[in-house]
């Protein structure tokens, strides 16, 4: 990218508006600028997507990789009970990448961020030789002493999780196999559709962020990962029962030991799961039912050691924390 | 890396204490938290830098890579006036890059941040197949209202920078011939050291942010790019005289045609270029020799259309919005 290429594409993605009323200063200064807020807690986290390791052109369209780097880093506050309101972006871009997709990453973002009211404020563009990188920051917030921690958990809450498990995993499996092109059925494209445009689950952050000493991650790693974080965190045993996870017709189809893989270690289904104390259950069932959004109860908390354990018929498996692709069976 | 080197490299670089009260949750959680001040605007920055086309092993040191890494984004806050507090590293990694380096590299940055009193808060660890590449994002703050914007320049303003300029050019240059190991002499060295660790000016942008009406940017791209964006957000005419600009001893042992290629074209220098309303320069040249910063006055602020022209004896020459690498002559 020359430096004059590099003046119009910045020129092409900075907002002509902002939706943040507390906007100071956004993109065309050193930085960006916010005003500050002592009712609240501000949150940040940021994470890198890169080309051929996180994401393919083979299954995601540009659009795609766009939409799940924003997804992704909204999914985080999500699971802090809090709201996002603005983002930065940095791009490495490589020559082979054309200025159309490059439009179209930035539309992907876009799209969420219109429907969060989030503003784009800052970021940086360079090329590299090799592969593209996408890194995004989100700042979110929440109000102040609300926030929801791994640490929260304890011996007699109940264990749930948003949704349905293992989709993303299995519309990978599909999208490798098939293409991103390959006309899906209904049902394969709901799953392919959880790989590319994972939904994060702000509104129940936001619900479970009133009661007190929720525990809470969002599944990036698969549950079994998510579970240990917060059972290590806590210093607590975490007991799940098989029979409960959640499932989406479309994984039906699948072969069941296939099945449990995807649903225990597929990440990617930016699904929130967590802990509650007893007392509180019932009543966020029911505010989820309300507002329309499944979710399950899946097993229990029991005292330390920290351990995360699969519960099937009488028998118990320990589940370690490791990542799909380290799955051994 | 594998997962296991991943957990205990991230492990590695957590800070075992927290320097900034404010501060909620670090590294650990899905995001990091902080408390929200309605005194203040929040300031927010990110940079990439990448191996081979940003930094070189040739000429830059792991630690070195680090520090610059995280002072470049310091000196975009010092370019608002704010105060740096917290800072976000995000790496891409390579299989040629050792243990050893890496915590080099954030040996670097804990460097300033101690001095800076900043705290590490998150940040995401990845593989690449290629370079090197590190994305780091900085929080600051100011006291409400005193932010100091590229647009604020008016006719009649004085132009001045901090220090001297040209020198991280003369370094890189000495660096490219010499190599990151070669004995310098102790004006060689000065320049070497300027290109490996430069120096934020916190200081003097939170000294200037207590006068009204100061424009500013922050050196990364030359000051003939960076007066351009001054002229074109303030739509200002900007003349600086050629025999005002700041020089070091170190400099002077080039041919004169390069001297003024670095200074007017050599980014990287991170000092501090702006305008000032004419009535507050006395005071502020006091007050920097007080602390004994060097701050210079090297032009004036004309009625618009937004340019920047070199005076030299009776002629002007119109200085281009170019990088370094685009320097014709």
């Amino acid at each position: 990218m020359t430096i004059q290429d590099e003046f119009s594409f910045i020129k092409s993605i900075t907002p002509k508006t902002y939706r943040q009323p507390h906007l100071v200063a956004g993109i065309g200064d050193d930085a960006a600028l916010y005003r500050g807020d002592s009712n609240v807690e501000e949150i940040i986290c940021l994470d890198t997507m890169i080309e051929d390791i996180h994401f393919s052109k083979k299954t995601m369209k540009p659009f795609h990789i766009g939409y799940k780097a924003l997804a992704s880093n909204i999914s985080d506050i999500a699971a802090m009970g809090g709201k996002p309101i603005f983002y930065l972006v940095s791009i490495a871009i490589p020559k082979h990448w054309s200025a159309e997709e490059l439009a179209e990453i930035y539309k992907g973002m876009e799209n969420l961020a219109e429907r969060f009211q989030m503003d784009l404020i800052g970021g940086d563009t360079v090329s590299t030789k090799d592969s593209l990188a996408i890194t995004v920051t989100v700042i979110g917030r929440i109000e102040k002493g609300k926030h929801l921690l791994r640490k929260n958990a304890k011996a007699g809450d109940i264990v749930f999780v948003t949704e349905t498990l293992g989709d993303s995993a299995a519309g990978l499996h599909l999208l490798l196999q098939y293409g991103v092109d390959y006309s899906f059925t209904k049902d394969e494209l709901a799953l392919v559709r959880k790989h590319q445009l994972p939904e994060p689950r702000i509104e129940i952050g936001q619900l479970l962020a009133d009661y007190p000493r929720v525990a809470l991650n969002d599944v990036s790693d698969g549950i079994a990962s998510e579970l240990n974080e917060i059972a290590e965190a806590s210093n607590v045993s975490i007991v799940i029962e098989r029979d409960f996870l959640p499932k989406s017709e479309g994984l039906e189809a699948f072969d069941e030991k296939e099945q449990l893989k995807w649903m225990l270690y597929g990440g990617e289904d930016y699904e929130l799961v967590g802990t509650i104390p007893q007392e509180h259950w019932t009543s966020v069932e029911e505010k989820c039912k309300e507002k329309g959004f499944l979710i399950t109860k899946i097993g229990y908390v029991e005292n330390g050691p920290s351990k995360v354990l699969l519960k099937e018929a009488e028998t118990y498996r320990l589940l370690e924390k490791l990542g799909f692709n380290h799955f051994r069976d």
